[in-house]
């Protein structure tokens, strides 16, 4: 077969477990002859597709999923710091993601997910906030105001909405979230399932 | 220390995860020279005191769901039935089991456990059915029409409440969940986790 084989891969920039996820997928893929099809998304609007909350949103569940947090990065060797805002706006980094996806091709912005989860997780910013994804766009590579035009622009705002869009249509109401030959698989917590189903195929 | 070391398990008898979660436990307490104490409650109470729906009362997030269970018990080599009623009432079975802890003692409220989730997701059988639960009762050695009168006894209904209650109070809001020294685990997929808690202590 001609037909490169992938793993798609949906995420949100503020989604811890997403961070988690972007740190071991493209070694996992590779070890099965597969590319990683990135996707960034916005979980809010998902989350309203599916009539869903983020799960910190919830009292009795928020202290338990921030302690998950923080123990699900330990137990992958990843340092990790609580953002100063959470969850927190991500489309700004999410525009510049496909930006880059559409002008670079897809190592550019699979290096920016890189760069922008390590913003929020391991250094705290908000990517809320535009000056915070300029400057990270700056040591990216772009022109400085850069970031802020493709945030403004309506083709990748319009972009990013296509990417939201089509996640709802496969089903996508979380993240990360992982489809392989057809298999849906959510969570960081899924990896040894999934990692399964790259081994043995079905089961 | 002559303290012994425990490995609390809440679970409720319809969730599939915690049927998961019930057949790997025990090993896994007794590597690491623990014993399990099973807490059998209501979810639909703990979802309540949470603010929390089950997962498959969403549209988009059910169909997920339902895959999930049933790939996730075909990963950990069982035999899986989706059952006839679901979620169903297990109001029934979880008075059994604590008739079974405080007269016989938790050996034989294990064992209870283990037929009454063999009942639901290996023979897809409705514990909401008061005559169900009988004919389950008598093959593990309770008197004819024992467990309806022990369904019915305020002191045992009292008793399933109070485990309610206390789960709430610890912060359960899902199954399964696991409490190690102070250590909150929430899921089947956190076996890994709380198999290296168990294994290296805090990290």
């Amino acid at each position: 077969m001609s037909e490169e084989r992938v793993l798609d891969f949906w995420f949100d920039f503020s989604s811890p477990y997403s961070y988690i996820a972007n740190t071991w997928v493209d070694a996992l893929a590779r070890r099965h002859g597969r590319r990683v099809r990135r996707h960034a998304i916005l979980l809010g609007v998902t989350f309203a597709a599916a009539e869903l909350k983020s799960p910190v949103s919830y009292p009795l569940k928020r202290e338990y999923t921030l302690r998950d947090f923080a123990r699900s990065a330990r137990y992958h060797g990843l340092d990790y710091q609580f953002p100063e805002v959470f969850p927190q706006m991500t489309q700004h980094a999410a525009r510049v993601f496909w930006f880059l996806h559409g002008t670079d091709g897809p190592a550019r912005a699979d290096d920016w997910a890189r760069r922008a989860f390590g913003a929020v997780f391991q250094k705290g910013y908000n990517l809320g906030d535009l000056a915070t994804v300029e400057a990270l766009a700056v040591e990216a590579g772009l022109a400085a105001g850069q970031a802020t035009a493709i945030s403004a622009d309506a083709h990748w705002k319009n972009r990013l909405r296509e990417a939201c869009d089509a996640a709802i249509a496969v089903g996508v109401f979380g993240a990360p979230y992982f489809v392989v030959d057809g298999e849906p698989f959510w969570g960081n917590d899924r990896q040894p399932q999934l990692a399964r189903w790259l081994t043995e195929g079905p089961y």
